[in-house]
């Protein structure tokens, strides 16, 4: 928020303080629907909420109550008499209204749905049965489309007709009678195409749409890809059910980005309500961060061992010890960075089959520059601070092995996941990390070992 | 890719190295630029990604060549004789053109620029002169403008013109004399106006805008959260300067969000050419990881200072060195599981000031209830494996106090960092847990050297 903005709500604040309804109702006028929404969700009592709420209209009410968090927007509305609330689900787009009444109970859902008008109960219901993250669950019935016969002039007069409803007049979808898409046009070619033009002769007989069950982050790669302003959504027998607009690709987009960070950090995958801090929701977030946590102590454990193997050198040169959390501190670190950059290659289709061999080379010379450069300071500082040349050059050896297998092994598992079809995010932070951990207190115990003789 | 698609670019790559001009021409025509640009990148010589761009008219050529990695499409541009890259260039929209030049040295870019014709120059070069992270470096100049005196029939008379050259028309903007901004009309709006109504008496007044200097993620922030499909880029006198699209702001929403993941994993910041495998490239790359290597080198030199304070327990009780992975492992995955939740919710707006203090306390409690229960499981473990019950005690103890350390400091430390100016995601992985190690071997050595003679 801009500090000019900041200032215009302070002004807009004092206004509802002050329950000046005049005031305030001219001027949210001048504000935009998602302006409104941060002003709402930054109030302070439920009395202040729902008094900003009947200053609006029906229309700015449905497009606001959109944009808050969604479990406010449902108590907000709950709380609404029943006309009322009926009017403000009328106005939204169905794809909107299915959205908040998708994350009610089906008691509730069904109370909500017999509100509504019957022809669009049965728009906001179909598009409740799509799963929420496919194709379905973020279309919107509310497209436009025309029969192939109609002239240029035809479909303009449609457009003017139908424009109030519809989520993008921008492109107009064409169909046969069994209303399956045959073509797509754009508003833009229809403005400079003569009025008696057929749309059949101008129309584009190639469109590129999804099935209704594609995963949402497909639909988003491919409107991404396209740079379009909307796809259209078919179920198998080609018939046109929908279509998906690039505000809701836009959103797909930053959710998917939350899930994939999460992922890597082995943090919970699913979005959490960072405002929930009850008793159930923290157990939630537990159970998600479980199975990371778990490897990491088998981990941990199996490093023990490692280390148990290895407690005769340690009893003898307890030196050797300290240097362990040096060693797996800059492993987990190396080859994070180099997990985390192969990981995101491999999503933005930088990284693809025939230069990934290259990428673990890449990295494998990176590991090695390392921990040439950083063997020999640390090699230096090792033998100076504790007196013993031999012990710098065995933890020297042990950082340069270290880093470059931690590199190495931080390109070559995802690599290896993808090629293997799990995803590759899998190989995030804690199991990369623990990895590293293991063999580099491997390579640390074996050179202690082989050279403990020189040592003493 | 799907599998169909898969099988139809097979074929196309027979028609390609059999250089059957015809059925290849053919063929291309029913691709979209973007899966064209797919083909010409997997093509393996330059001669048959030459041959491939022959076959294209130069409107699809010059969309296809903004498509590709922008190397490659320099490359395959310098290649061409001068008529025909002119010819490209001109069918580039000024904003393409501008960021495939972008790229060239001065003396090179010259070269480019003259071949264009006098006013397009002027439009490129003056695009050239904004900073590409800027909204003057991703806004284009072909924008429809009109004045506030025409009426709606005039101001689509001048749409139908526009048209072919403009990067959108479904938003229209109003300008004074002096090309300052003071309205925008929808095409949707234009189209269900009667023809003879004014444009001033239906444009909208308020115009969200963004300045000419805004920092590409603010503007990528605004279009998403408007739901936009173009903002308009204007200077400090309010002068229309161009507008930024929708596809570009996906765009930025990718490279905002590779920046932030490799930020958070403290790897390159910059996105890296990942098929360049050049010397002077990992030089770079080693470069951008180098500051959290020798964070982590510090951080793991103190852990061996604190250890060194414990030689004497560790000589003792040797078996008191096996659990120093297991700790700083553990604490490492949790406090990145934290800070990575925290930093995401900030970036998503998610945490805001007034829930900050919740947040620290939630993932508090979270790390106290890991800590109590992996406390147990470990304390048990270590006190079977050794055979001494009190290890077991001191090993538990340690797990417990570490793992609510580590989750309160991945919440704490990046929104104290957020209070204080600096990016949160400067709080990342090798800080958190550099930070992490040292506090968790403190707790361990503390309790070891309190408890040591209850291990003896």
């Amino acid at each position: 928020m801009t500090e000019e903005k900041k200032i215009l709500l302070t002004e807009l604040e004092g206004y509802i303080l002050e329950k000046d309804a005049e005031k305030a109702a001219e001027f949210l006028a001048q504000l935009q629907a998602a302006d409104i929404a941060e002003v709402l969700e930054e109030l302070v009592s439920e009395e202040l909420q729902q008094w900003l709420l009947s200053l609006l209209d029906d229309e700015t009410a449905a497009l606001v109550l959109n944009e808050v968090d969604s479990e406010l927007g449902l108590k907000l509305l709950g709380q609404l008499n029943q006309q009322k609330a009926t009017e403000i689900l009328e106005e939204m787009s169905f794809d909107n209204a299915a959205d908040l009444l998708g994350e009610l109970s089906d008691h509730e859902q069904t109370h909500y749905l017999n509100l509504l008008e019957k022809e669009d109960r049965k728009e906001v219901r179909e598009l409740l049965t799509y799963p929420a993250d496919t194709a379905g669950g973020i279309m919107t019935t509310e497209y436009v489309s025309i029969r192939e016969t109609f002239t240029t002039a035809q479909a303009i007069e449609i457009l003017r007709k139908i424009a109030p409803d519809a989520e993008t007049i921008y492109y107009v979808f064409v169909v046969n009678q069994r209303n399956q898409l045959v073509g797509v046009i754009s508003l833009r070619e229809l403005i400079i195409a003569s009025p008696t033009t057929l749309i059949k002769d101008i129309m584009h007989h190639k469109v590129v749409s999804v099935p209704v069950d594609m995963d949402q982050e497909e639909v988003a790669r491919i409107v991404s890809k396209y740079d379009f302003l909307a796809v259209p959504v078919i179920d198998h027998h080609q018939t046109l059910l929908g279509i998906v607009t690039v505000d809701d690709v836009i959103d797909v987009i930053h959710e998917e980005v939350t899930e994939d960070i999460f992922r890597l950090a082995g943090a919970p995958g699913e979005e959490e309500d960072d405002e929930d801090t009850s008793f159930w929701k923290i157990v939630t977030s537990l159970k998600a961060r479980l199975p990371w946590l778990l490897v990491t102590m088998l981990g941990g454990l199996i490093s023990g061992q490692i280390l148990s193997r290895f407690s005769d050198q340690i009893n003898a040169v307890v030196a050797l010890a300290f240097f362990i959390p040096l060693l797996t501190g800059m492993g987990g670190n190396v080859g994070t960075q180099s997990s985390t950059v192969t990981v995101r290659g491999i999503a933005t289709g930088q990284i693809k089959g025939k230069n990934a061999w290259k990428i673990v080379c890449r990295e494998a010379l990176v590991g090695l520059m390392i921990g040439a450069v950083l063997g020999i300071v640390v090699g230096i500082i090792a033998s100076w601070w504790q007196n013993k040349p031999m012990l710098g050059v065995v933890v020297g050896l042990a950082m340069m092995g270290n880093m470059l297998t931690a590199a190495t092994m931080g390109a070559f598992v995802p690599l290896t996941f993808r090629k293997m079809g799990i995803d590759p995010a899998v190989a995030s932070a804690p199991f990369i990390s623990t990895a590293i951990d293991i063999t580099g207190l491997l390579i640390y115990s074996t050179l202690a070992t082989v050279l403990i003789v020189y040592l003493l």
